[in-house]
């Protein structure tokens, strides 16, 4: 019932996560409202993340220029990586301001429901890396790919530099978390990863 | 803390509607994952929005030809207009396939708190197009500036051309409308607007 080109773009917007054909209407209605500069500087920031935005050849995170800034950063402790799946986990641990090494971004993880084996990812370089660590800390989701590639990465960086301690993130109960909606998986890790206290 | 390039993908998703910060993040690390073919059709498809898409020269309704296909449409009563603010509603009315008259789309509404006017609205030409139809039927919401515009063009068009009749949408309880939880104005509206049954 739209011209051809709004049903175009309606298209575009569906491609993004999330984006139902209601809300893909909704954008495709607001661009054409919009002014022709807008427009434009819309299309071409979506050309130059194609364009410019890169890897950063140490982390493999999101990045303009060859190296990250993180990677850049003299501050940091080059010594002790914090290796996660993507960019958004990158962000994520930065707001917490807690971590002062540096990250390995590994862009996905291994998988056999998605066929991703090792070779897919960003690993060889992760193994580089470890050589000249102190600490690696696996720090991949708690889900099923998430262990796997933990338990894997764990594995190859202690056969390939026994020296460098290899740590996993803690599992257990959130924060605010309640005892009587968490699942047996995340009761018995939390029991199992109990601590003393006082 | 992201890149610049990814930064300024965030900004543009966040102007359109409805978009915060995490979904606008989201949507530019899902960019960044893309085909660059997916992320050059994306943005040609926005360009063409812009360079491309125009509005019916007869009803202001969004469309790629210098006539819309509705107005085109010799199938449809020419002398019934259906009159509403945005393509949207154009929409939503066609998929009840229960009209089939004509539209002329207003691209807006009179607004005393937004600063538009008569003068702004694609009025010039539904007072011309008045003066050949039978019926036209104020089909704007029925907001306060969805009101006012109504009432406005009422006025006007019966002024202008008196043997068109001039109708407006029924007000009243939507369907699975609870009247506990219906709002004055719309239980007054359903007493007043009350049919003869049987």
């Amino acid at each position: 019932m739209y011209p051809q080109t709004l049903i175009n773009l309606i298209e575009q917007f569906r491609s993004l996560p999330g984006v139902g054909e209601k809300t893909a209407e909704r954008y495709a209605l607001a661009v054409s409202d919009m002014d022709e500069m807008n427009v434009e500087n819309f299309a071409a920031a979506l050309l130059d993340v194609k364009n410019r935005l890169t890897h950063c050849r140490i982390c493999g995170n999101l990045s303009d220029t060859e190296e990250c800034s993180i990677c850049r950063d003299k501050e940091r402790d080059h010594r002790q990586i914090f290796v996660v799946q993507s960019p958004k986990d990158v962000i994520a641990m930065e707001k917490t301001g807690e971590f002062h090494g540096v990250y390995h971004v590994l862009n996905g993880l291994i998988s056999m429901s998605k066929g991703i084996g090792p070779d897919d990812l960003n690993i060889d370089e992760l193994l580089k890396r470890s050589e000249d660590s102190d600490e690696v800390i696996l720090a991949t989701n708690t889900t099923m790919d998430g262990e796997t590639t933990a338990m894997y990465l764990g594995k190859l960086i202690r056969d390939h530099c026994p020296e460098t301690l290899v740590t996993r993130i803690a599992h257990g109960l959130p924060a605010g978390g309640l005892l009587d909606y968490a699942d047996e998986m995340t009761l018995s890790h939390a029991l199992s990863g109990r601590k003393k206290i006082g």
